[in-house]
């Protein structure tokens, strides 16, 4: 058997990510590979750090790209933060808390869970409440932006929770980082990861990530190994830290050609503009999807901007729905995940894919598959609905 | 300050990876992304198993791409094989068998070093004298082909060794891939690792591993759970394993696509005509370099055709030569690492890298640059000398 070279269809991509990625990105990543120690590769790290920290909002010094998807940033903050016999809050209200508890018991320490309702926020009392239970807590996770649900929870007053009981925060931001108000410094947030593939619009396979010196100050005390090597921050400093680049490993060179470049096109449209334009086309997709009499699961206030969870609607077949759009439109969806798996669709808003266009288009696709399937929807308003928010 | 976008100089990559990128891969990896349960990203897993399978000469069914760099492939391997307590014989004969000990010890194992000089194959006499003394030893791990110096090792012998005192092996195969006999099969590995940016010519980031049914058995059978969940087989396998895709880690898309076309060439070629090529000009470079009067630190029989390390003559300043060949000729070598930093040059010969242009491209900047910084070499023969070889 022969195999040929792959041609993948064009798609257009409004699931939980990745998202449609700007041809910016993806010319950049074809553009000449170099050495990971060459000294025009070395300035393009110098760079890198300070997009990041700018999409990021600080100033930490330990801000870069781990070599790997947003799951291997999350490991990275755990296996660094969190040492054997360790007590360790974890707030879930989705699938990714449910994965922070796993990196805590996978680094020998105890994993006390917070539980809200999948689809709502974090309640801060909640945390309240279980840290006056466990006073030798040291370190409280929680996710900004579930992507499992779309929900958001208040990260400021979470951490400010936190560390009136001594502990340090671990901040899961891969959905929220370029998409919606983030502030890791004016926020006091000790360790925080991300993706590539959200609202930076760029491929999948790299996760920002950023400490601040609280942070960097127990890593530097800890009495025990980081159980990875690969994701050793000790020894991830020396290559991506000042003065002379230490080898740790060879650095995907091309994939980070495509994230400086997404991060010179967020520079470019400005931080807060990216955060208004995901606002308005959430707006506008959620006049078109309710004018269908379609139901939102998370509540007002609570809602990503950028990550629109639907109840699918009594007796529609949700992979019927996904299949038709991907077929006859190239459009993706997102599916549920666990509990919420074939009880809700994930629309999402992402950066590049943030825009009129893909509103009316995901708004024009829905309401034809779901008529055509006899779906008990209102027709004939949603295209308007949205026009009206987008002027 | 505003940042641009990057453009990288377009350099001639000879040193121990990242090596030249053939330019179908580049644009293989700026094709559209798709998401990475879209049904025909899901065909696309199916072929790269089969392209890997190929590369490897396996029918191991749990062969795969790990979704980050050589380093995490190796921490795969240990992560998964190795539980706490366990003793781990480690033959040492470079940089990357250190890397194995600090992976081990992580592990909670205790490492068991096999020392050869640097530069030197692994001795299987010593191995062996190390399993009597060592009994209860469990997994023998080495590297088939030690990029910090250029030498190979017998992974048939050093199997058949391991297996008659009962140890699984991993084996590091990250310059070897592709580039010279490898037989995953025929020589009994258990498990292996490489990485896409050496003889494969693909871009760094991924590291393609597979694993025989003996390893798998291992993995079923541990006591204990995985430390890394990025990195744990029982998840992974759920994602690329057959039947059903379980939704894991988002797979780093594009740079996918560019490892499936970087395979698609390999297949194309054919493996031992590849193996051939990387041989044949590897004659023609050494033809050279001894025509100069430089000699290989590694003895023949022994020696890597795609990775030349050669003494750097007395007197001759190794960062002056290293920036002059940059500088005036956007050729990278490599330098030496660990207690070779300064004394060696690392030469690669490396899948699309390995050609007869650069061979005689390196041959005249090496001779001309060494020339001009008044090095003790035989100055006019090597390119006539080479020219003999490639014919």
């Amino acid at each position: 058997m022969t195999i040929k070279s792959f041609h993948p269809p064009l798609r257009t991509l409004m699931g939980p990510g990745p998202s449609d990625v700007d041809p910016r990105i993806l010319e950049a990543m074809s553009r000449p590979t170099i050495g990971h120690l060459d000294p025009v590769f070395v300035s393009m790290m110098d760079e890198m750090k300070a997009l990041l920290q700018y999409a990021f909002q600080t100033k930490n010094a330990l801000t870069l790209p781990v070599s790997a998807p947003g799951s291997a940033g999350m490991e990275m903050c755990f296996v660094n933060l969190v040492e054997p016999g360790d007590k360790v809050i974890v707030c879930q209200n989705g699938v990714f808390g449910g994965r922070m508890k796993e990196n805590v018991e996978r680094c020998g320490a105890t994993a006390i869970m917070v539980e809200d309702a999948w689809g709502t926020a974090v309640d801060p009392g909640k945390l309240e409440d279980s840290l006056k239970k466990h006073p030798d807590a040291k370190v409280v996770a929680f996710v900004h932006a579930e992507t499992s649900t779309g929900a958001q929870s208040d990260v400021k007053t979470l951490v400010e929770i936190a560390h009136r009981h001594n502990c340090i925060t671990i901040v899961d931001a891969v959905t929220s980082l370029g998409g919606s108000p983030l502030k890791v410094d004016e926020w006091n947030v000790d360790a925080i990861y991300s993706g590539s593939q959200k609202c930076l619009s760029c491929t999948p396979g790299l996760s920002p990530v950023s400490f601040n010196e609280r942070a960097v100050e127990r890593i530097k005390a800890r009495k025990t190994k980081v159980q990875s090597w690969f994701l050793d921050l000790n020894l991830v400093m020396g290559y991506w830290g000042s003065g002379k680049r230490a080898y740790h490993h060879t650095a995907p060179i091309n994939a980070l050609y495509g994230l400086h470049e997404a991060l010179v096109i967020l520079q470019d449209e400005g931080l807060e503009n990216a955060w208004v334009r995901h606002d308005r086309n959430h707006q506008a997709l959620k006049a078109g999807i309710e004018a269908m009499g379609l139901r939102f699961v998370v509540k007002e206030g609570e809602r990503l901007p950028q990550l629109n969870s639907i109840h699918i609607p009594d007796g529609v077949d949700d992979t019927a729905v996904r299949s038709a759009l991907l077929k006859d439109y190239n459009l993706e969806i997102g599916a549920g995940l666990g509990v919420m798996a074939g009880k809700i669709w994930r629309i999402g808003l992402m950066g590049f894919a943030s825009n009129a266009t893909n509103v009316l288009f995901c708004l024009s696709a829905l309401e034809e598959t779901l008529g055509r399937l006899n779906a008990p929807i209102n027709r004939g308003m949603a295209i308007s609905s949205a026009h009206k928010v987008l002027g």
